[in-house]
């Protein structure tokens, strides 16, 4: 065995595949679309908690200034510097903490991390409002993990600096819904432009999980509600009972989208231009896991030139067999985040790299 | 709801409240105390353990670069480029590791933080010789918070770069206590430059807690008794026997603070200049509460100018009636926690901004 | 105790002792050898997994470059500036990890932690494949210390930024076996330009721990058979059965590596140039202690002019009475592995500061 790994590691660093994943593709949004940052003025000195907050001019200049980004990180400034984040996870997570620590740091500025609800004034029962006031003071700006979906609105009452949801309880995730929409734009770069698609051109994007369960789909959802003139049709693809919450579907069609829920995937796979799938939903402090029947793999009857998008972590309903095929863009969503995240910082900031 | 909390979201962050929590005040110490860095030079490279180490006119000084930083902090340079703080909490805390790592970081320098003891060498046997003599090598100063009072004294047996004590059991916080000081000068500055104060312009100081058993009031005690001359008396407010530990009494009285306990609160609260309450003591590895039958708000019959104090996290001893009065000095005293710190810290390592 | 402790605070911290620790021996390597940076080209961009990774020339010339930046601090600059290390340390310790976050922030770079796992995608079941595919967009280079030996293979796998070993189970530790090897050319200057050398001149090494459990003393021997012609002889000291693992004994023999094994100490260290002593063994998620019946102190036969290396950290094997002995030199060891580490790390990087 020694051997054998000694010659791995005679082996050069993985050359990265060719463009199968979409690593590529920033580089045809920025082109596609103007830059206007007019759009992104609205956001300066806002908290971030709900998809609900964006339009869709904002949607698509935040992704092309990741697209810049991404494209030339060369010119990536450090506007930044001596600017601290608050990062507190009060609920684990990795993925999301590090692709915004990363934004962060890339934009030059330092990280106070919270990672321990026991560290926390919370052990003594201190409230979200008093750390609010107290955050204040100690930084310039705050993303929070919580898996009370109340928790931000609780520190929202005293903040006077901005604060990013990075999750709250079951409700949202919109900078995760975000990396979701970049990654769209970036395959379907028309439906950044788009007023009068024809029919024949709109997309068909099914949604394998349960919206009213999962916050990462709840708000990704209400982003591509903005973008329904391109949509011919969102399928919600799950076995489980009572998918929506409360006024969650009326408010979705009332916003233009057309909804459709299907308990079968393999049949409706041909005709799917993009298919996100996810398997987990985070519920008080543990998860569910949902829709374990719908498994896709390298044998699955994807539409030729469709992506499969998934959050990450994956489980068994995404197989490795996928990872290198040209539907595998779920790992550019996963490097897009860091630059779309980059991108809402600025924004926030009024911080333009 | 959604609708509710999307109309939260659509107001601007909360502008920040007219001056009735003395943000303002540190101009006036700026501009009562002149500017002597001379002071400062002794604590040049040393250790911070004691309340017992600084004279008036350190902390008089200190609180005066305070002022400045948090007057004009834009002209604050970034003097710790290079340098590393180990910030190690060994004791659950998030307002003074924060408020530490804010300090250091808005001066420029970098952070390593150590807050599980269960991820150090403490887990082998380690001792904390042996980690003070490696973070001589790793670091520029330490910030140690212990439940153990003496670890702080084993730590500086082997230490050649300066330890800041964060907290040492029930012994001493005197990094807090300056935070303290510095809200009291900020409202009272002829403290700070008083020799003849005539007697009834002398103020008087309510403290609600056990300065036997509370850190934060052994430290604070020990600073007021330099003020001494300008203080008629400091009142302690307290049901609980034994309230002082060995010697605390009679070293105070000799230093020339004039002191007084009381059991009831709202009959002294309409002479006292300055009320400060705290509620939690830190004993070993969790915490004990005192005074629970003391309670202010805003029906409690304050003097007119006067100002409360508290090292928060708070519990129900402080309602959150007081937040938008005058009386509340408690979130100056949280926000001036971070300025205190980076006027020490630039005094230890002579890098004044 | 208040008076004796303050008396304590009252002395300007400990200068540092005389070298009797070999702070100063850097300038000697440094004078010994030429710096030449073209055996460091091929690190460039690469893993480090293995001691068998490297060549002798390439050891030299990482302990010159460290020996430049442990002699000419003041000249280190900046280069990782916008650089993210992450550093991730699945298995507690501190002394490996704030020795690689301090020699990154020396550098100049920033640095995102992982130090609970409970916190990572590792939490819902996710591949360190996966895992290492996401890392590659959020960092510039991984820090992965693992108590399963294989878990930094499995994240290879993915990765196309490098990662260093930080200690992968029983396996290896390359890098201090680097921070070993940096004391020992200081000591031993000889044995980096040595090629004939005389018999009557070449050294005695004692390792007194297990070879097949521990893995510093594992990466150790291999560096060490790259110095063969230098080293008249390796001697293990244990009493512990079985105590290579398989093939390990040949393939030390092989690349002409004198061993010996004996089972008593005090009889050996006289001839003793160099006695490397550990007691601790990390196995799986806990620890195994050996040679609990070897113990150093002050009156151990040492031999004049041999020095003690230990990883750290010790426990009663290691007497503190040797501390300001000349034999003392595993405090220059910690001290030195900041510098290696920095070395190391600007040779992956081709960042020479």
């Amino acid at each position: 065995m020694v051997n054998e790994k000694l010659q791995q590691l005679e082996q050069p660093l993985k050359e990265q595949s060719l463009d199968v994943q979409g690593f590529e593709s920033p580089r045809s949004l920025m082109e596609t679309v103007d830059e206007d940052l007019v759009p992104l003025l609205d956001l300066a000195h806002r908290p971030v908690i709900s998809a609900r907050q964006f339009s869709r001019e904002q949607l698509v200049q935040i992704s092309r200034l990741a697209s810049k980004f991404e494209t030339e990180p060369q010119r990536i400034t450090r506007p930044l510097t001596g600017k601290i984040l608050i990062s507190a996870f009060y609920e684990p997570s990795t993925r999301t903490r590090l692709s915004f620590e990363s934004a962060w740091h890339r934009l030059g500025g330092d990280i106070m991390s919270i990672t321990d609800p026991a560290s926390t004034g919370i052990a003594k029962g201190e409230s979200l409002y008093d750390i609010g006031e107290m955050l204040n003071h100690y930084g310039d700006m705050v993303v929070l993990r919580d898996n009370d979906e109340k928790a931000v609105y609780e520190m929202l009452e005293s903040l006077r600096i901005p604060i990013v949801n990075g999750g709250n309880g079951v409700d949202e995730h919109p900078t995760q819904a975000m990396a979701d929409i970049y990654a769209i734009l970036k395959a379907h770069p028309e439906l950044a432009i788009a007023n009068n698609i024809a029919e024949d051109k709109k997309i068909r994007i099914g949604i394998i999980g349960v919206p009213g369960r999962m916050r990462t789909i709840r708000s990704l959802l209400l982003f591509l509600s903005l973008f329904s003139d391109g949509i011919k049709e969102v399928l919600i693809i799950t076995d489980a009972p009572d998918i929506f919450s409360d006024g969650q579907q009326q408010e979705l069609e009332q916003n233009g989208l057309n909804l459709r829920v299907s308990d079968t995937l393999d049949n409706e796979l041909p005709e799917l231009d993009i298919v996100y799938i996810n398997a987990i939903a985070w519920v008080s402090d543990t998860y569910e896991e949902h829709g374990t029947n719908y498994r896709l793999d390298s044998t699955s009857p994807l539409k030729p030139g469709a992506i499969i998008l998934h959050p990450l972590a994956r489980g068994d309903e995404l197989d490795r067999s996928l990872d290198n095929t040209p539907f595998n863009w779920y790992f550019a969503q996963a490097r897009g985040a860091v630059f779309i995240r980059m991108a809402l910082l600025s924004a926030i900031l009024k911080s333009y790299s």
